[in-house]
């Protein structure tokens, strides 16, 4: 605990530069952090009190799984940013305080996504929501779920039940916006109610819907800023103004995350990149004699075990698709700065070290932006932690920096966009294998037997012509392509308008930068399919309604994932086609469309939808996640099966590839010896959907 | 009451026609109905049930007075369609039921256009909101009020203060729909849902914010016809099926206005155009015998009643200022059909009479529309109704029918609208006196010393220069167009969005006509002011800091009101340079821009709130009302007067022009001798404008 003889804030003033005449947390972090090349032998353990919080959230999270996964939830209060009273873990033990509601792990209401998943997941674990607050969002306040229905069309909705269109967020929270957490401990409130009372009025003059919609919003924000204030009373702290040392400043800037969580159930509330930014308040406090490095690591400890208390109220079908109660409080460590220095510092090293003090967790999700250059000491203890934990994730700093210069941060799993500045449209995905099924047998859904798609001129044949394939398949994925936009068009218009994230964007400049996040599934069984009718001979196997139910692969062909041209070229003209299709339309807000590849754990749901393909893949298999060749297909090695995912073309699918790939230790060579400089976009399995 | 012996539905089937294909009211009312040429003998007085019934509700109407009144009021219970229980007169009495709560007279709570508007109007009455509910509306459901002061800019907040923009409907419903409640009667809800769904899915395809928008819009629509069945449920009644009666056709027109009235408190909740439309039930249940003639008449006289019932919860400033507690349930009768035949029916006879038979009343807001070529006996009928009840307002059919053709209707006191396909945003005015104040000073309010307008150059001379003046308020009125259509277009964007009127709507087609409803004050003292300026020679008068705070008129000069071009071509050339300024500006949802000059009774209060003028009138005295020359200023008598008013483009004020005229009875002629063709547009004192 703090000596009460040391003095409380140090006297030392911050380099001054930019960030003093404008909100740009970016300027102040480089002109006053202190990159840090050394080796971990700084970090200090685990204190008596974290030690003792730590053993109550063990007992709690015990507890939780006692009860079936949930030890209790509010039906009776709507989150909101100050909705509830101060709860604690021990209050005389915490140097980092606050929780979703007043106790912890007692999971928030929240409605306005939609009443009926509110309502669902409490009764599924035998809690019931006050029938009034019901009453009151069915009556008087829409919400996100009842404005898609509302407008949402027959088509959309045969699309998402026939699977087509899969894990739309449009009952649940679109999730992956990162409020700038930070700018809170930098400015305090105060300053940036000013800022955005400037941007309001910024938007003076001519009155379009457009302008009219962000002014409001804008509102909302400066509204959301002075519940902020209130929560930070709530708990006996003035966050109105800058945070003072780097107790405050961890505090702060936790109050804007916890202000976010309390108000949105997305399904990705990543946290940013904030352990560089808080490195400087921590590292004048050392100099200053303000903290020990025990504390510092005190600090940190402590908020991370905040942000493993986070939690929602979801639905077990959702935590079942999810494998889990995923929050993907994504944290951004590391990575380089484009001066060249690295962005790592001391800190950077106490996160990854709370994974040895509280031992090893799955959230926050600490993913280290992983570059050649990093400092060797850095690697080789993020490869320690890797090794003994397994609870980091790396992603590729060098080609990411490129696009977002480096202060971007990873929402979810891989959506990379610059903090503050970037936010994402989520839009699940589309199965493009059923697209091609579709494709074959005119729009007819070949498990429901129900036309889906248009009715276009099924194919007839016996036996499956390539060229007539490739134009049927050409219209489909046209088709296709409309209608997901659309869908996405209809729910983010509602999702703005009944479930804004007014906390997350009070903490983004006025002018952001919308991705318009599309996705694709089924790559590999498309590419295989496509290439046993153009290399083999496929025969159809029709059912007595001359539906095409089954295919005969007749002789061999290349498979996806053996770096062979003949194939790898069909998943690549796939991709860069469908997302041109995408490019056409409008997109909502004018948002800029990119595309993933990308699913971990839902594929095997897509799979179970998936009726039998042209590859000789059965219904009910699996479709590979993301990116991957299909298991077992890539039978050229290790290296071959990446080449052909690296030649994916990342301008058409910017939101991310994911190839999920399992290396057996031994192949790196000796353990605890860093595997190098590997660095695909690994997945950490997010992103997932939630069935109907 | 009716004879148990009687058969209760007639049997002959309706002339069939394009109404049977699609939802076309006209269509059905052209091939069905009977124009009446006779005179009034056929009438009957008061049933003893209607008389009882009246004298009931004058004891009512007593205790509201001594009420202060408001008799009751609720705060509990937040009034929708289906929110209350069936409430009556007296039950046993009523041939036509239904009120807007479970009493008559007990106002009911609406507080989606503006929480604080609700609380306001309840605490005036010593009666509270339930704390329940203001909690609802400030924490979870936000209201049009709370919208518009969300994405107001300062500028507007000014303009509004300043009441160079007056009367703005930001903090009360801005009415002027009307819902075609005739559908009901003829089609039943459920065909209505039908066209509707039909409507809903003509929306697919690529998903714009507009059509999204739309789309949203129909499905509240879809829900309002839902609740509208569930409405004529709780008093005993299926409306989901088409009235078999006359009984029944008024009834279920009578369900859809409650349903309007229910919903929204608009300050012009007009009724539409029904006497013709139910004539043709009436006539064929007489016919057939299922009625007399006294049994007719007192369906109407009933439901009437229930008209006069309609109240609203408002503030008592807002009654102030509209002299009474209006509701304008404005109904049209009679007109001529654009085959020649004239609209009028004895059931236009009938309504009349109930200012007979119920005595007079300024609710329903009785409009007979005008036509040179109306039947002589119900022009006779028309004008002893008038002499003996000073109840009745008329209009120019000949002008509007040319418009608009056979089938529209007033909303309000003049906006003329086709019903169930146009309807208006309606937008208060904008007080064109001060604009020439703000010319003078740059932009100077002279009563506040505040900069308000743009800082342009102010005049500094000591006598004003015509060409130097002109020149300064084109650039003001430019500004001042601007400002009103951008604060008109945040107005109805939070109408649209937070108070959106999806009961009337529901009433109208897929693809409405939107008119964009603006209006100016003080045409007159303009007119007056510049002819000043030109013709005469005017002096300024400065305070200490040089504001321009009053003016000396050397010399006479040319008054609008006598016929005289000089000063009426200034007016002309306002009136179409304002409207052309208006006409630049992006209007919401790109509505058509229309312009209306027209004012009664807040003219007196623009007057209090602009300084002294040119034409040497001086602060605080009333601005003429509407397009009225200044009082006293037109000596060359009626005729002249009318000329100048008459010389206006109608074009350029398509919203309505009124003239407030008073003529001494002796003038006409002997008493009840109709006062021949004298038609312009009398106007009702409506539309006023509700105080800050």
């Amino acid at each position: 605990m703090l000596n009460t003889q040391k003095k409380l804030y140090p006297e030392t003033e911050f380099v001054s530069g930019k960030w003093n005449k404008e909100i740009n947390v970016r300027d102040f972090i480089q002109r006053n952090y202190t990159p840090y090349e050394g080796n971990s032998d700084f970090l200090e353990g685990p204190t008596e009190a974290t030690k003792k919080l730590w053993n109550e959230c063990l007992d709690l999270f015990e507890k939780e799984r006692e009860n079936l996964g949930v030890l209790d939830m509010d039906t009776e209060v709507v989150s909101t940013i100050t909705s509830h009273g101060a709860g604690y873990i021990d209050k005389a033990y915490e140097k980092i305080v606050g929780l979703q509601t007043d106790k912890p792990l007692k999971r928030s209401l929240q409605p306005f996504g939609g009443i009926r998943m509110a309502e669902g997941a409490c009764e599924a674990y035998d809690y019931k929501v006050d029938p009034e607050i019901s009453e009151i969002f069915r009556k008087y306040r829409k919400t996100h779920n009842q404005g898609v229905f509302d407008a949402y069309t027959p088509e959309m909705r045969k699309a998402r039940h026939a699977a087509i269109l899969t894990g739309l967020p449009d009952a649940y929270g679109r999730g992956r916006i990162i409020g700038d957490y930070r700018r809170i401990a930098l400015y305090g409130i105060d300053r940036l109610i000013q800022d955005k009372l400037e941007q309001h009025s910024s938007l003076d003059g001519e009155m379009t819907p457009d302008k009219i919609q962000l002014k409001e919003e804008i509102a909302d924000q400066i509204s959301a800023l002075k519940e902020m204030i209130e929560l930070g009373k709530i708990y006996g702290f003035d966050i109105s103004k800058p945070a003072r040392n780097a107790q405050e400043a961890v505090q702060w800037l936790y109050f804007g995350y916890l202000s976010a969580v309390k108000e949105q159930n997305g399904a990705a509330m990543s946290i940013g990149r904030t352990s560089t930014f808080l490195d400087i308040f921590i590292e004048r406090d050392l100099k200053e004699g303000v903290i020990t490095e025990s504390e510092a690591q005190e600090l940190i400890d402590h908020f991370i075990m905040k942000l493993r208390l986070v939690k929602f109220a979801r639905t077990p079908e959702y935590n079942a698709l999810f494998s889990g109660d995923p929050t993907w409080v994504t944290e951004s460590i590391g990575g380089m700065g484009v001066d060249g220095r690295t962005l790592v510092t001391k800190n950077s090293f106490r996160y990854l070290h709370t994974l040895e003090n509280l031992g090893t967790a799955p959230e926050p999700n600490m993913t280290v932006l992983w570059s050649t250059r990093l400092p060797h000491n850095f690697k080789q203890y993020a490869a320690h932690i890797s090794i003994t934990t397994s609870s980091i994730q790396y992603e590729n700093d060098d080609m990411m920096r490129q696009v977002h210069g480096d202060d971007y941060a990873i929402a979810c799993c891989v959506s990379s966009m610059v903090v503050g500045k970037e936010m994402q449209f989520f839009g699940a995905r589309a199965n493009l294998a059923k697209c091609l099924l579709y494709a074959i047998n005119g729009g007819i859904d070949e498990r429901l037997k129900e036309q889906v798609g248009p009715k276009y001129r099924p194919i007839t044949s016996e036996y499956l012509d390539y060229d007539e394939v490739m134009e049927k398949y050409d219209d489909m994925m046209e088709w296709l392509a409309g209608l997901y936009v659309n869908t996405l068009n209809v729910i983010h218009y509602m999702h703005d308008k009944y479930c804004y994230e007014k906390a997350q964007m009070a903490l983004h400049d006025r002018d952001v930068k919308r991705y318009f996040a599309t996705g694709i599934a089924g790559l590999s069984v498309v590419a295989d399919s496509l290439s046993a009718i153009k290399y083999a001979k496929v025969k159809t196997i029709r059912d007595e309604n001359g539906i095409v139910v089954d295919y005969v692969v007749e002789g061999d062909y290349p498979k996806y994932g053996n770096n062979d041209d003949r194939v790898d070229e069909i998943a690549v003209n796939l991709v860069h086609t469908f997302m041109n299709k995408i490019r056409k339309r409008y997109t909502y807000r004018n948002s800029i469309p990119t595309m993933s590849i990308l699913t971990i754990t839902s594929n095997v749901v897509y799979g179970k939808k998936t009726g039998n393909t042209p590859d000789g893949r059965k219904q009910g298999v699996p479709l590979a996640p993301g990116a991957n060749p299909m298991h077992g297909r890539d039978t050229n090695g290790a290296v071959a099966s990446l080449a052909s995912v690296s030649k994916l073309p990342f301008g058409d699918a910017q939101d991310g590839i994911s190839n999920t790939f399992s290396i057996i230790p031994n192949a790196l060579g000796k353990d605890e010896v860093f595997m190098g400089d590997l660095s695909v976009n690994f997945d950490c399995g997010c992103c997932e959907d939630r069935i109907e």
